[in-house]
């Protein structure tokens, strides 16, 4: 059903401070920076193999991000699995007895759609379904 | 320099109770589970595309996973990538201006080499780098 890890998604005070790192000393390829306006976030995208690091700073004290960093710390936030049809993929793992936060796929960035997992259900690992746009 | 994401290690209170979310709710492929003594886990391992989920339940109240547990609660312990040539690996990232945990690298499961990234520079996400043996 899941046809890899698409990305992994990770709370930092600033994409500045943290970018480096993960370009220079760990040698990923950047891919960008956008602002994610709805959910108050600026988020840069590096890939590593066929995954990407997904960094997510806070653009305003009341983002989710924000109040997660505030919570936790930088860290990582979730994990986002890649499903082909993520319909079918929401009606499997109810079948299976998982809650979802998201019974309907809602829309994404970049024609992407998402759904995640009830935490519940995931044992406290935050787990987004997407489907990628075509 | 990196290949791929290799795991992302989750600590778990019970792999009983969280294998079936990985393997039946999500279908990823179920590879066994085994214990590591000398880290007081036991461990399950779950395949998803070229990446592996690996969940850590500790086997005694002094298990590095069961201190983890007690102040954080079940989550993402780290993220492991796989490289080719860990010496130089460790060398590109020092050259970089990263700390290392392990400045050399040191014997994982399974043949592979390991070292782990100093949590001073890699922004709340314990990192680890590993070379597959053969």
């Amino acid at each position: 059903m899941l046809q890899k890890i698409n990305h992994i998604g990770i709370a930092v005070q600033s994409l500045e401070a943290t970018i480096p790192f993960y370009r220079d000393a760990l040698g990923m390829e950047f891919k960008g920076t956008e602002e994610v306006v709805e959910q108050k976030v600026k988020v840069a995208m590096l890939q590593v193999g066929e995954s990407k690091i997904e960094l997510l700073e806070p653009t305003s004290p009341d983002s989710p991000i924000a109040k997660y960093l505030e919570k936790s710390g930088p860290g990582i936030h979730h994990v986002a699995y890649e499903v082909a049809d993520i319909e079918a993929a929401i009606a499997d793992m109810q079948r299976q007895g998982a809650r979802m936060i998201d019974e309907l796929p809602r829309a994404g960035a970049h024609g992407t759609k998402i759904a995640f997992v009830h935490p519940k259900s995931s044992h406290g690992v935050l787990t987004e379904l997407c489907q990628s746009g075509h």
